[in-house]
């Protein structure tokens, strides 16, 4: 089995491949090789029983797709993407890389014809809901983006599940919650004080607080992630109809309730790290944001994750901290 | 001010001019032009206070959307599009007509700039919905179409919100009912016969019916769709917010109770016009279809349509056949 990683030098990339490579098979199928793609090299590959080879390139450049899907992968997952705040302060590079490369992509797939049906897995997100919501949203209520970003992955998820249904390939497409703790440096994304508050106390800095800690929203953490892209790419698809889309279980909880799992967790020591600086901006943008839902698709489908913030407080301590903290 | 009607050759856009030439005015503003564009030559254009000018093209030809909107409309009404069967038969023709036409159309107007913004109807379907759904549709029920028709509507009411989000225009998106009775001649839509059943035998003529009695659908008159545009070019849109998409009222009815009020309306001579032909591809295809929806946002923002299928009936007595009964 053949598989290729669109998006492979991104967080998520990266860790898919780790984990592809520790396991050396996908749905107890032995892995032949993986195609790992992106625009930035990526770190290098990790020690594995097959090939892991890289492309750079841009899936929005002209025959781009048709180059990765002649190589006939049997599994696709695509990652890549811009993020939100850059798709919403660039207009068309958003529409380019987001929806365009994502469409050229579904399209080479079709072209290759001669019974070639790879199985497709599509990373959408949360923000394909807009405000306002109910408290927690069921997997049935509609898309209203209130960015560009939100828009193409709704859009994406609409061609991927006609695609399916004609038949050109088996496409599944993962709402994913908030990505929480995600390891690196701080960046400058709206979400990352979700991630920095734990973060960066749990590494002896400080962090900073730019909202109340009322604000709920829906998490899971970087190991789940690779969890809901492995469950695609080996569940029974058929379980899903024409309704390729799932909304992923998560986490929901306020800010004040990530603090006291961190102190739970860690103690008065490392929350005493985090600063409050309110910021006006950051809380209008967070304040369109989902706060929970009811994934009970998800969770039928055998999905699974966290069932508290404290559990994704200590896979972070696990997986990136070797289990300790400073 | 002026008006582009793009798809202006269809049974909507002829009716809607002709009501436009009629009128002279539109919001109280008066005409100044009114440019119709089609794939086809449309019938000689009413008569009018103003100009009406023909335009032959294909809004999915390279340099016809910028052709138009240098013409700077005011208002723009965006009909065109190949039909759900057609979009079937035809995967690269409906994504090219159905999707990329309306985008080259709203890449366009963006690119104008200057502050040009102008207001944008453009007509959706109740096809945007795939079963299995609830007895009655609500307004925040969720978008999984069928067809490739419904993901092409789908996706054109995603790019027409967020465009109007970004200020790029005033885009307001419909869902129309089936539009019924449709005048003309039967064609082989596969919901051809709601109208068939009732336009033939007010004309003397055989209808079949291909499907029982019990199957439940969506209707509103011609008129009531002309007067929808109207409404949509002229209403406030800021009590859109930002969600531009409206689905409009309709009148829910079985055919059993559209063969009763053809019998209340032109009595059982006609009736026995329609004769059974079960037909069990378009069953299936119906099957699919949404029975009924509580639109109450629709007629909250001021959209009214027939309360009965009778009044149906009478709207095309009364503007199709002068008011007579065969």
């Amino acid at each position: 089995m053949d598989i290729l990683v669109i998006g492979g030098g991104g967080m998520v990339g990266v860790k898919l491949i780790n984990r592809l490579a520790a396991e050396g098979r996908l749905g107890g199928k032995p892995i032949g090789k993986i195609i790992r793609q992106d625009v930035v090299l990526a770190p290098p590959p990790p020690a594995s029983s097959f090939p892991i080879e890289t492309l750079i390139g841009d899936l929005s450049s002209p025959g781009e797709a048709e180059k990765l899907v002649a190589l006939k992968p049997d599994v696709i997952f695509h990652l890549a993407a811009i993020v939100s705040g850059e798709a919403e302060a660039d207009f068309e590079k958003g529409y380019r890389i987001n929806l365009d490369g994502t469409r050229y992509l579904f399209e080479a797939i079709r072209k290759v014809g001669g019974g070639y049906k790879p199985k497709v897995i599509f990373t959408s997100s949360i923000a394909v809901f807009g405000a306002p919501f109910p408290e927690a949203i069921n997997d049935e209520f509609f898309t209203t983006p209130l960015t560009s970003y939100g828009t193409q992955k709704a859009i994406c998820e609409l061609l991927l599940s006609d695609y399916s249904r004609r038949g050109f390939f088996d496409g599944v497409g993962l709402r994913f919650p908030t990505v929480c703790v995600r390891p690196g440096k701080p960046n400058l994304a709206a979400s990352g004080f979700f991630s920095n508050i734990i973060r960066e106390p749990l590494a002896g800095q400080e962090a900073v607080l730019p909202v109340g800690e009322d604000v709920r929203h829906w998490h899971c953490s970087p190991r789940s992630a690779i969890g809901f892209l492995v469950h695609a790419a080996t569940m029974d698809t058929a379980k899903l109809g024409n309704r390729r889309i799932v909304t992923l279980p998560g986490v929901s909880c306020t800010v004040g309730e990530q603090i006291e799992a961190l102190r739970k967790v860690a103690g008065d020591k490392v929350v005493a790290r985090i600063r409050r600086e309110p910021n006006e901006t950051i809380m209008k943008i967070v304040s369109g944001w989902p706060r929970n839902f009811n994934a009970k698709r998800g969770l039928e489908l055998g999905f699974t994750t966290e069932t508290s913030f404290e559990d994704i407080i200590r896979v972070h301590i696990a997986d990136e901290l070797g289990g300790k903290i400073a």
